[in-house]
């Protein structure tokens, strides 16, 4: 594994320095490789560094910036107000080749325009795309594109995502040829939006992808497809119906378990409850690989460089996913891939 | 209990009589002030009346035709040949007044074509729309319209859904100001597609309306809005997004009940088992108000009739659901509530 060096922005996200440095510590922990700058507030961040041993504080540096971009009044004032700010310094930091890449749970269109701007796209792409793993039914995964960074597409911009998106989902999960498909209300040929339909027919006509047609939004846990192909709206009403509903369905099931005093004071008690411990490890182990948590990170494909957006409310576990995202990423010289793979094409 | 008929299009959906005459049958079993008539070819549907009872049979009425409508030239082309198929023929016998309702697994862009020509929109209404009820984490439900009626919404027209998603809210869930929010991908003003913006700031003006602002498809389950309002595109994906990620997780559950044998052959397999049924048992009750199948069945709001839509790959218990969804909407007086309610808006 080679070394390297992430810039983090500290402030993003719901929850700040709370979730983000003891993630950030967590992974640090994982991988020796690994060094982080903090950018942020110094006074938020220093409480957390306060016991740190000496070894693993070499390897964090602290940038510290009072500024946090918050995106309420249109995306142009927010990107005219960002000098400063500690997402801006993370993407700067990239650019000045100080880190490799950055991860930030703050504004997501705000994050892409500066990442636009100041890292680039690569040549030929014409809008960058979130893209995110999902987990499947049998216990592969899919990746899913764009979730939210392009909210209307033409047929155009959606065949370069289904371009990018294969190449990204070959080198993730180590596949020739993956199946792309076109999330759609129907999967008949006529269904759904112009922009779709003209997508099909441009899709169609590349012989390097795997067209498979449209998907409908319940097939899209049952790996059907390896590359799911929408745009921004679309995938980010999906993705994020998606994960609420495993997490309700997730909670629920967890709840259920915290019933048990209820059966309790009988003589049963000492035989159910390390039957109840089994089943419910059982239950977990098949549920966890739809835990929306494992999935956190989603990525902005189609840069020069790797930038990872975090969900804002990403817990610590989550935002560790999303910094081993990026580590990966750029351990597998993915913007590198895609550039090359576009030239294929 | 009102006595009531209601016209079925047998041959609709993935399966057609197979599923739809079971689940006729069920239906009139528990209903006993219920009628239907079967619309579709004779030939498939007599074995299934074979052996039924006198008292059974007499409450059917069987009303032949030989075409199925096809949505596969397009909609004006399906709608042009649709002479004599059992969808038309049963939404006739709702114009004519020998049922009151009429349920489809056909599909949705024919059904509503056909409903809008035959069954004429309430007075007012530009676009009727496709409801269903959607269950919350908190064991209640919510409303959610459009689900692909009409895939691009004016905000005028997402103003209309609302409007008679209220008043539907009120009646299904006997309610008083039910809460109403718009989906869309963030939850600041300034998210989102322009029709959805314009459509918020329309829907705050109407004080009749208890507008709460926008909801992400992390938060359908949450119990937050009695009546969530989007077009047809991304309600379609996000309900199919949801019941797909139910209907999976629900199956992982099922299936992991299914490892049972490998425990056997021990002295303890007496004790886990029932423990195991116990705590499955447990857990299909707290899940099973997710399952799908219980909101099988979207309504067409804001014709002069009722009209259910099915989904298309509905089993026996699903489509039941659709059939009872019917009834229930006829004896409700769910169009004259709308459209009475609409005056007074």
């Amino acid at each position: 594994m080679s070394r390297l060096t992430l810039a983090l922005d500290v402030m993003g996200g719901d929850f700040g320095p709370r979730i983000t440095i003891p993630a950030s510590l967590q992974a640090l922990e994982q991988d020796p490789m690994l060094d982080i700058l903090l950018f942020g507030d110094s006074q938020l961040i220093s409480p957390y560094l306060a016991n740190l041993s000496h070894r693993l504080r070499q390897r964090i540096s602290v940038c510290h910036c009072e500024r946090v971009i918050k995106n309420e009044q249109g995306l142009s004032h927010a990107l005219r107000r960002s000098k400063g700010s500690s997402m801006r310094l993370a993407i700067e930091a990239v650019r000045d080749k100080r880190a490799q890449a950055c991860i930030s749970g703050g504004d997501t269109a705000v994050l892409m325009g500066l990442a636009k701007v100041l890292l680039q796209p690569l040549p030929g792409i014409q809008r960058p795309a979130l893209v995110s793993n999902i987990p499947t039914i049998d216990g592969k995964q899919s990746i899913m594109l764009d979730l939210g960074a392009n909210i209307d597409c033409s047929a155009e911009t959606l065949l370069q995502f289904a371009q990018m998106g294969a190449i990204f989902a070959e080198n993730c999960f180590d596949l020739v040829y993956p199946r792309v498909a076109l999330l759609n209300i129907g999967i008949e040929e006529l269904k759904g939006l112009k922009n779709i339909r003209d997508a099909a027919e441009l899709i169609q006509r590349q012989t390097q992808l795997n067209y498979i047609g449209y998907i409908e939004g319940n097939y899209l846990l049952n790996g059907h497809a390896d590359v799911i192909v929408c745009d921004g709206f679309a995938g980010n009403i999906a993705l994020k119906t998606l994960e609420g509903t495993a997490k309700n369905l997730f909670t629920l099931l967890k709840n259920s378990g915290n019933d048990r005093p209820s059966w309790g004071k009988t003589a049963l008690k000492k035989i159910l409850l390390p039957c109840a411990k089994y089943l419910l490890k059982k239950y977990f182990k098949q549920f966890s690989q739809f835990n929306p948590d494992k999935y956190n990170g989603a990525s902005l494909l189609g840069l020069t460089s790797v930038v990872v957006k975090s969900h804002g409310s990403a817990n610590q576990a989550a935002f560790l996913y999303a910094i081993q995202q990026a580590a990966w990423q750029v351990r597998s010289e993915i913007p590198n891939k895609i550039s090359s793979g576009l030239e294929k094409k």
